[in-house]
């Protein structure tokens, strides 16, 4: 997953920005209410355009027809978010176009006729959103896409009516969630018209300290604006997080630092890890290693902690779906423990 | 401490074994009863027979008055078992005199005039016997024992009248602990006329899973008698802890290997560990290089661990007694890390 990476802007506490455009094609029903021969044209339309599209992002496309892969397969790309749940529920005629690089999916028959998305590392939604408007440009200039002079582009469901556009950034905020501050921020980010939630895990217990944070409104702002709107909020949370890390570091400094190190002693040594288990240790990990704390291990470890925590990951890796839970939590931890390993960092172990 | 090196007899199970004579010189009370002149007479007529002692015990003694000592000093000779908290209480006139090899002890004016305490690595109870032996023979060549023709040697206590012998033995039983078969022993044991309990923590909570077993009788009984029946005893226990082991990987072998490379993952790197963390968790350790599962860390780290995670030994090792308990927690983490690393172990870290 390059997108991914820890060689991002503001990678010590954004994984990940993301923009998603909903379009439509004009005289074709949108997705819920039309049958197999329209949701099929739809396809065709969109096959048509995809060398264009390549073209205009620089980037091959494979092609994955849903009702062509395994549940398991399926599973896997939802998990790397590459795909919705949405996409999979009825996957005739469901197809995404993937990017080699996995920066860019397009998903035809989601909810709506076609969904652009573009994925980057660390907070980078201009770069995103340029790449999702050079292929939206490439669509337009192909095929007749439904838009309103007044609406702007029509979208299945009105949240995502005008610009169709939703940005999103994922966002590590282990300080803000251990100085108790994130409330505050969940509701201010509210009171701007963004939404942010636990990506992991559900209010009453957030698992791993991640967060989305997202426009609420798509109507009635330009894309800059929302772009600008969303990042200069995000820009705000993160110096929040910084300064909480801060401060749990001068006044919380032994059992912090205590907490990160038996968080990583955990990971490296265990031989059976839960999912959830997982995401709650190599949070403090990954601030340990934000922080400068531990040197042993490079933050390019991060995504093959993330993904190969995934169940279905271990299932494709184990070739069989099978498996105890056991089995799994055994197989995960050797998989953890192995993603630490591949990725020494430059400081030597601390005595 | 030599005497806790892991290159001994069943030292999978056995730390160390220990034979304690009491002995009383005639004319003189007990040291309960007797005032300080009596005390000062007992001490030089032992300091008198220390020459053929050393003689006999091919050792050289230190000279250690407990009203000389600092409370620290004290309290680091009680942690390391080379006294005990009895010769403490007062101190004046109370000398113990301590092999520079730390595996004879000498106590003048404890509870009787003088203890000879003879301590042996692993289960080795004829060698301490052997000792202390030698030198109770090199003390009755020159001074005159009380002793009884009917009843033995005379002692302070009834429970120690006869041969004055209480031989002990210190185990490690974490398969009998955690297979829940330990009160099945202990009753046995105590049908024996043996007693055994936990070295730390109570009936409750044992901490770190170790238990010191010895004779109750002292009468009746040869010597050799008493050494035999707690070596054979020893060895049946020593069987069971072995058997439980080997069920415990056969039944539990997952569960057993996360719990114990956990440990050892958090000793390896906590910043703040308490001396009860210590203990527990170092059990786990124990058992895991025991059972040849961690490879990278040597046998030879446990007498350090043991007596490096004790609060008396951190503050020898700070040079200063006012350390807050997060201080001692601090540099306990710390010792304990060194003595990691101060002993790898042949195989190599496993991925």
């Amino acid at each position: 997953m390059p997108w991914l990476t820890s060689q991002a802007p503001e990678s010590d506490v954004v994984l990940s920005s993301r923009i998603r455009l909903a379009r439509n094609f004009r005289k074709i029903p949108f997705p819920n209410r039309a049958d197999f021969e329209q949701l099929a044209a739809v396809l065709q339309l969109t096959d048509g355009a995809i060398p264009a599209v390549a073209d205009a992002a620089h980037r091959h496309f494979g092609r994955y027809a849903m009702d062509k892969l395994t549940k398991l397969q399926r599973e896997v790309l939802v998990d790397k978010r590459l795909i919705t749940e949405n996409l999979v529920k009825n996957p005739q005629d469901r197809v995404a176009f993937l990017a080699d690089d996995a920066s860019v999916s397009l998903l035809v028959n989601e909810e709506d006729h076609l969904r652009i998305q573009c994925m980057r590392a660390g907070l980078d939604l201009e770069q995103a959103y340029a790449l999702a408007s050079a292929i939206d440009d490439a669509i337009e200039g192909q095929l007749d896409l439904a838009f309103d002079e007044k609406m702007g582009y029509l979208t299945s469901c009105p949240t995502n009516l005008g610009t169709g556009l939703r940005a999103s950034v994922v966002l590590h905020l282990p300080g803000l969630v251990y100085t108790r501050n994130i409330n505050n921020i969940i509701n201010i980010s509210q009171q701007l018209g963004l939404s942010l939630r636990a990506l992991y895990g559900d209010d009453k217990e957030v698992v791993g300290n991640l967060f989305q944070v997202s426009n609420q409104l798509t109507l009635g702002f330009s894309e800059e604006e929302i772009i600008g709107n969303l990042k200069s909020a995000v820009t705000e949370i993160i110096a929040h997080e910084r300064r909480a890390r801060k401060a749990l570091s001068l006044y919380m400094k032994e059992h912090l630092e205590d907490g990160i190190w038996r968080a990583y002693g955990t990971l490296r040594y265990a031989r059976l890890l839960t999912e959830k288990e997982v995401l709650t240790l190599f949070s403090k990990v990954r601030l340990g290693i934000d922080m400068r704390l531990i040197k042993e291990v490079s933050a390019d470890c991060y995504p093959e902690i993330l993904i190969g925590s995934r169940t279905s990951w271990l299932e494709i890796l184990a070739g069989t779906e099978n498996m105890s839970s056991g089995e799994l939590d055994k197989l995960r931890a050797e998989t953890v423990r192995r993603a630490l390993a591949a990725h020494p960092g430059e400081g030597r172990q601390q005595a």
